[in-house]
C-alpha cells in the first residue's frame, strides 16, 4: 500500500475544515499521539487533527480517501493493543473535542453522546439522574466511551451486566468516503437489516469513525457489598470462581489477582491497605449488588461459605466506601503497576469460565518452559485472564524470538479450550500475527472483505486486526 | 436474476447427499412449505430437501450456488414476516432433522443446539439441569431455536433478559459456497476480530444456513408472581408502561392487550378465565420474577401502586400455576386470535418505550383516516406494539392500494418517534418494500454489498429484506 504523505496544501486543507488551532503538528502532540498504553510502542503520525463535529470528520475522511491519506482515529491513548497507533504515519483523527453528553433522555433510559466524554464522568452524570451504565474499564477515569464502543470493552462488572456491545442501541459513522449515517435505531429491540451496529462495536477504528453513540441505561443499584477472598493456591482461586456461579450466584464483579498483582499494585500506589502473609498466593475480590441491605447481606454469606470450602486465608469485608474505593484502586492499577516493573507483554486471553483453572495451569506450565514469569490478573467471572509477562531476567534476544513463540502455544492452548485471542482489549496492532490461531483461512477473508467493503482504498486504521 | 429450475438431473444429485426419504416434491410438503404464519400467502418452492448434517447442507450450497438454483431456508414455519417462503422457487431447505441438543455444559451455563429444536423443548430441557434460556416468542411450543436466530427474535420476557442476539455466543454456518465456519468463539467476552456472530444473527437466511448454534444461559429463576391490570383507557395504559420503569422496576414481562385482543383470544381458545367489563379498554400484563418471594411481593405491591394512579377496574393477581397459564395462553394466542377472525397485516412496530402512547393514538388516527380497524397488543415494556389491521368492511381495492399508503405513514412516524419497521418478526418478504423508510439508499447499499459479500450469485433466500 502506498499512501500519500501530507504536504502543505493539505495542510491548509486541514486548516480550513478545522480551523487553525486544531492542526497540530508540534512535537509535543506528535509525541503524545505517538503511543497509547501498549507496551512501549511509538508510531508518530505525521499530523493531529481534532475536528469539532460531524461534518468537519466527513470532509477530512473525503479528502483522505481521495488522496489516500491514511486516518487513525484516537480516543484517550488508553488502549491496550496499539489500535490508536498511526503505524503507516498520517492524520491521527483526535476525538478530544467530541466531549458532549448530548442528551440524557431519562423517560427512555437512554443517552447521547460523542464519543471524546471519559467515561466515568458519562457514569457519574447519569447517576446523577438515577441511570446507571454499567461497562467499566479499568481506565474508566481517562478512557473515552468512544475508545470502549471501539474495542468492545468490558471491565468487572461485565460478569453481570454485560460488556460495551450490549449496551450500544444506536451509533452515528461517518464512513471512509464522508458519507454519514446512523446504523440501527434508538429501540430495545430491533429486527430491521443487518445489524450495522454491532458491527462497528468492536471494529477498533477500522470501518468508519465514531460521531454519535446511543446507549441503553438500567434503573441505577442502590448498594453493593465488597470482599476480598485469600486463596493458598491460585488454581484453587480459579476453581472457587465457577463453584459461585454453580451455586446460582451471579456477582456484580469477580476479580482475580496473583498475588504480585496485588503487591506490585500496592507499591505503586503506596497503599498499606491489604495485609499480604506470606502463604497467599492469589486473591478474588467479589462484589454483589443490588437494591436491597438484606439481600446482599445473604447472598455475600452464601457466596463466604462457598469459597470456605478452599484453602483459604480470612475474608475481608468492606465496611466502608473508602475501604471499597482502595480494594478497587488496587485492582485497576494492576496493569500500571506491572508497566511501571518491567517491560512486559500483556496478553488477553479469554475461555469459558470453567476453563480458568487449566488456562493458569498451562501459563505457568508454558512460562517454566520460555522462561518467563507472568503476573496474572482479570475478569475471572468471565474467563477473561489477563496475562502480564514481565520480560525480567529473559535475553532481548529471547524476548524477540523465543518469546513470540511461546504466546503462539498459550493462544493455542487458550483455542482448544474454547477460547479466544482477545476478551476487551482488542487485537490492534500487537495480537494480529496471532489470529491464524484463532480463525481459519475463510474467516479471516469474510472479515477482511467486510474491511474491505467499508474501506475500499484502506485508508483507515491501516495495518490493524489482519496481517496484511 | 435468471435462476435455474431444477431438474431431473438436480434431484438426482440431491437424493446421492440426502438419501431419497430427504428429497421431497410431493404436493403435501411443497404445500406445507408454501407458506408460514404470514398472512395468507403461498409460494411453493420446486422441491423440499431435509438434510441431516452440516456436511449435506454444505455439499447442497455449493452445488446449488454453481447452478444457481435458489436455496430458502425454513424452520418450523412460524414466521411472521414471510421469510421461510421459497418466493423465486428452487430448494427449501427444510431443517427439521437437525433436532439434537448437541452438549449442555452446565459447567460454563452454556449448551450447544442444532437449529432445528424446539425453542421450549430446548428450554424445558434446560430448566431441568438448573439452567435458564429466557428469549421465548409467542410460538415458543412449535418454532424452532434456528429460525428464533434467523430473525432475532424476542418474547414477553426480553423486557428483562433481552433478546436471542443477547444469548447467541458462537454459530457454525455454511457459506453459499459451501464453506464452513464458526463465527466466533464460546466465550462471555470477545475482542477478537469483526462480530460476525452478531451480523448473522437477525439476517433472516439471507447470508448463510445456522447448522450450530451456541447460546449462553443463566442460572434458573426460582419464583415469579403474575398480575393482570384492565385500565379504561388504552392511552393511560400504555402511559403507565413507562411509570413502572421510571419508579426503578424492571418487570419480567409487561405485556400491553387491547379488550379486542383480549376478547378474541378468549374467543379462539374458549376460555372464560377473564372476566371482561365493559368498561376496560386495554389491559397489562405483568409478570416479576426473582429467587426471593418476599421480594417479589413487595415489588408487586409497589407496582399496583403506580397502576392504580390511573383509571383502572381490578387488578388480577394469579394466584396458582394454573391461572397464569391461563393469562399467558391468552396473551400468545392473541395472533392466532387475530388471524382466525379476518383477513388481516401485522406491523412489528417498535419506538422508545416512552414513545408508546403517541404510538397508540397515531395508530388510531391512521384508521379513521385510512378506514381500517387495528387490534394492538405486544411487548409494551420494550416499546414493541403488534398492529394488526384487519381488513374487515375494507375493499378489496382499498385494502391492496390506500393501505399501504397508511402502513407507509404509519412506519415514518414511528421513525420519527426513534423507532423502525421490525422489532422481532425481521423485514422478509412483507415489509421490504417499507425500508427506505427506515435507512437512506447509503444505508441500504452497504447493507446488500455485505449481502453480496456473503452470497455474490444471489441464491440464498433471494427477494428478502431488500426490494432489489
Amino acid at each position: 500500500m502506498s499512501f500519500h504523505k501530507i504536504n502543505p496544501d493539505d495542510v491548509l486543507f486541514f486548516k480550513s475544515v478545522c480551523g487553525d488551532k486544531q492542526v497540530l503538528a508540534d512535537e509535543e502532540n506528535i509525541a503524545r499521539c505517538a503511543s497509547d498504553q501498549t507496551e512501549d510502542l511509538n508510531y508518530p503520525p505525521e499530523i493531529v487533527l481534532q475536528p469539532g463535529d460531524t461534518a468537519e470528520v466527513s470532509r477530512i475522511m473525503k479528502y483522505c480517501n481521495e488522496r489516500l491519506i491514511p486516518v487513525t482515529p484516537r480516543g484517550a491513548g488508553t488502549g491496550l493493543s496499539g489500535g490508536a497507533l498511526a503505524i503507516h504515519g498520517g492524520v491521527a483523527l483526535d476525538m478530544k473535542r467530541f466531549n458532549k453528553i448530548l442528551h440524557i433522555d431519562k423517560r427512555n433510559f437512554q443517552v447521547t453522546t460523542e464519543p471524546g466524554v471519559i467515561t466515568q464522568v458519562l457514569q457519574e452524570q447519569l447517576q446523577a439522574e438515577g441511570l446507571f451504565y454499567p461497562p467499566d474499564p479499568a481506565s474508566k477515569g481517562s478512557c473515552f466511551i468512544g475508545g470502549n464502543v471501539s474495542e468492545n470493552s468490558g471491565g468487572p462488572r461485565a460478569v453481570k451486566y454485560g460488556v460495551v456491545k450490549d449496551y450500544v442501541l444506536n451509533l452515528e459513522i461517518v464512513l471512509p468516503n464522508g458519507e454519514i449515517i446512523w446504523t440501527g435505531a434508538n429501540v430495545l429491540k430491533n429486527a430491521t437489516g443487518y445489524n450495522l451496529t454491532q458491527l462497528v462495536v468492536g471494529s477498533e477504528g477500522t470501518l468508519c469513525i465514531i460521531t454519535k453513540i446511543v446507549l441503553r441505561l438500567i434503573p441505577a443499584v442502590k448498594h453493593d457489598l465488597l470482599m476480598l477472598v485469600p486463596f493458598r493456591s491460585p488454581v484453587e482461586a480459579c476453581a472457587a470462581v465457577n463453584a459461585v456461579f454453580l451455586a446460582g450466584f451471579t456477582p456484580s464483579a469477580l476479580e482475580f489477582m496473583e498475588r504480585d498483582a496485588l503487591e506490585w499494585s500496592m507499591k505503586y500506589v503506596q497503599s498499606s491497605g491489604v495485609s499480604l502473609p506470606d502463604d497467599i498466593a492469589a486473591h478474588l475480590l467479589i462484589e454483589v449488588d443490588g437494591n436491597h441491605m438484606e439481600e446482599l447481606y445473604r447472598d455475600a454469606e452464601a457466596i463466604a461459605a462457598i469459597v470456605q470450602q478452599y484453602d483459604i486465608g480470612e475474608i475481608l469485608f468492606a465496611d466502608s466506601h473508602e475501604q471499597k474505593q482502595t480494594l478497587w484502586m488496587l485492582r485497576r492499577k494492576a496493569g500500571e503497576a506491572v508497566k511501571s516493573h518491567s517491560i512486559y507483554k500483556e496478553e488477553d486471553t479469554v475461555v469459558p469460565r470453567a476453563e480458568l483453572p487449566e488456562l493458569l495451569q498451562i501459563i505457568k506450565k508454558l512460562g517454566r518452559e520460555y522462561g518467563f514469569h507472568s503476573v496474572c490478573y482479570g475478569h475471572a467471572g468471565d474467563g477473561n485472564l489477563h496475562v502480564n509477562i514481565v520480560k525480567g531476567d529473559m535475553s532481548d534476544e529471547d524476548w524477540k524470538t523465543k518469546l513470540p513463540q511461546g504466546i503462539r502455544r498459550l493462544f493455542g492452548e487458550v483455542v482448544r479450550l474454547g477460547g479466544t485471542l482477545s476478551g476487551e482489549h482488542g487485537i490492534g496492532l500487537v495480537q494480529k500475527e496471532y489470529m491464524d490461531i484463532a480463525f481459519s483461512s475463510v474467516q479471516l477473508q469474510l472479515m477482511k472483505q467486510i474491511k474491505a467493503l467499508f474501506d475500499p482504498k484502506g485508508i483507515l486504521n491501516p495495518g490493524k486486526i489482519f496481517m496484511s
